[in-house]
């Protein structure tokens, strides 16, 4: 398939393009929201990766922003990529239609900011400096935040760019972000460095609540087959259409990197 | 004047409410963009004192947000607050008219990212670690990202909501943003540290070019009075209108925090 084919790194562009495609929308309209997305999530990756946060070496198997560079580098290339996320949107070649680009980039803001993606970071901040592990609820709380908000606003985009209906874009996302994180977590246990192209077991190590220490593997992988069953159910009204959408739910709980 | 009166810490904002009333716009609706540079602006501050940028510990006479609760969190908060920026003009209380929202915001994102104020701040950087100091027109285009991107859009953000005639706003900020930054690094040589809520003489302990190294106390201030004055002739057409501008530029100067 397709996604897989192009190395499987730019997910949530992809989900971006295909729910365009999905409600009739040019592609070359769609990267500009593709883009965006993939600038917030750069952003938020060189921001963990700091020696305050996560404090990784490497990422997409290249040194971390902060070593390659520095970590004043790193801070305003997160700050810079942020900005130019909601700039992308906001260009007229995006969309014709002021009310499409500032729909997108209201629905961005948020997908990103205090009620979204940050709060899921805040979230797993707190959870290491907790006393007892999170149970199931609050780790799916945490990932909706910080994996699932970007993963909606980008299956949705198409929908919003064609004045759509994101209704099945937004459930096929929540099951497809939960997992999406499932499968991660896996990975941390059972994958190779190498592959990932970044450190693994750091969650073991730190003794965090993941889905598999609250599952079990055998647990957790049932789980992520059911709701990548789900997001399959979701866009299935879509018939033929949808088949990359629901291929690339079925790829995710099964990729090794 | 009702700046001074505030206590000077809200420039930004204030200068939004000043062209909104030059232009005719509503206080209710300034607000907004009032509110969004104050966020940005607040950002850029939690992220500038982070240990890895000026590792400052005191902003606005308190603790700055890594010391009190840690870099993490700083980082995250700021990472937050220019979300924040964002959706404050894209809510539809904003303006009813989606165009004048894409518009504040793809200007607010221009003025923050990497050709505005991030890159001033990777400028200023790049210049603590250059062999020899900045000459006054590298100073010049560092302090025009740096602070000058975000007092232009401020100013012209009332004529935004108007839709009318940014220029004279434009050039009024220009020549303030510049008084602003030569009377900053006047208080830094001159000031108190304890009136200003923040470490002063960091400049000249880091050997840094400033407008005063370069242009000498006298010349600095004679430079500031100049621009005052040239701000003061950009809104001159708004006549009586415009005292509370004028005013503004004057004050600036001959402030002591």
């Amino acid at each position: 398939m397709a996604y897989a084919a192009g190395g499987g790194k730019r997910l949530r562009g992809f989900l971006v393009l295909e729910s365009a495609r999905l409600s009739g929308v040019a592609e070359a309209r769609a990267l500009w929201p593709a883009a965006a997305i993939e600038a917030v999530h750069a952003y938020s990756l060189v921001h963990d990766d700091l020696p305050c946060m996560d404090d990784d070496d490497m990422r997409r198997g290249q040194p971390t922003v902060h070593l390659k560079w520095d970590e004043a580098t790193a801070v305003l290339a997160g700050d810079a990529l942020q900005s130019a996320a909601f700039e992308m949107v906001l260009r007229e070649e995006c969309h014709p239609d002021a009310a499409v680009r500032a729909d997108l980039a209201l629905t961005l803001a948020r997908a990103a900011g205090a009620h979204g993606m940050v709060r899921g970071q805040a979230l797993d901040i707190a959870a290491e400096a907790a006393e007892t592990p999170l149970g199931l609820a609050e780790v799916e709380a945490l990932q909706a935040g910080k994996t699932g908000a970007l993963f909606g606003w980008a299956a949705e985009a198409g929908a919003r760019l064609a004045r759509g209906d994101v209704t099945p874009f937004t459930a096929y996302a929540a099951a497809l972000g939960l997992a999406f994180q499932i499968a991660d977590d896996l990975l941390d246990v059972e994958g190779d460095a190498a592959a990932a192209g970044k450190r693994l077991r750091k969650d073991a190590e730190a003794g965090k609540a993941t889905f598999v220490s609250l599952l079990g593997v055998d647990g957790a992988r049932a789980r992520a087959n059911e709701l990548a069953e789900r997001a399959c159910d979701a866009v299935a009204p879509f018939g033929d259409d949808a088949a990359t959408l629901q291929a690339l739910a079925r790829f995710i709980i099964s990729r090794e990197t």
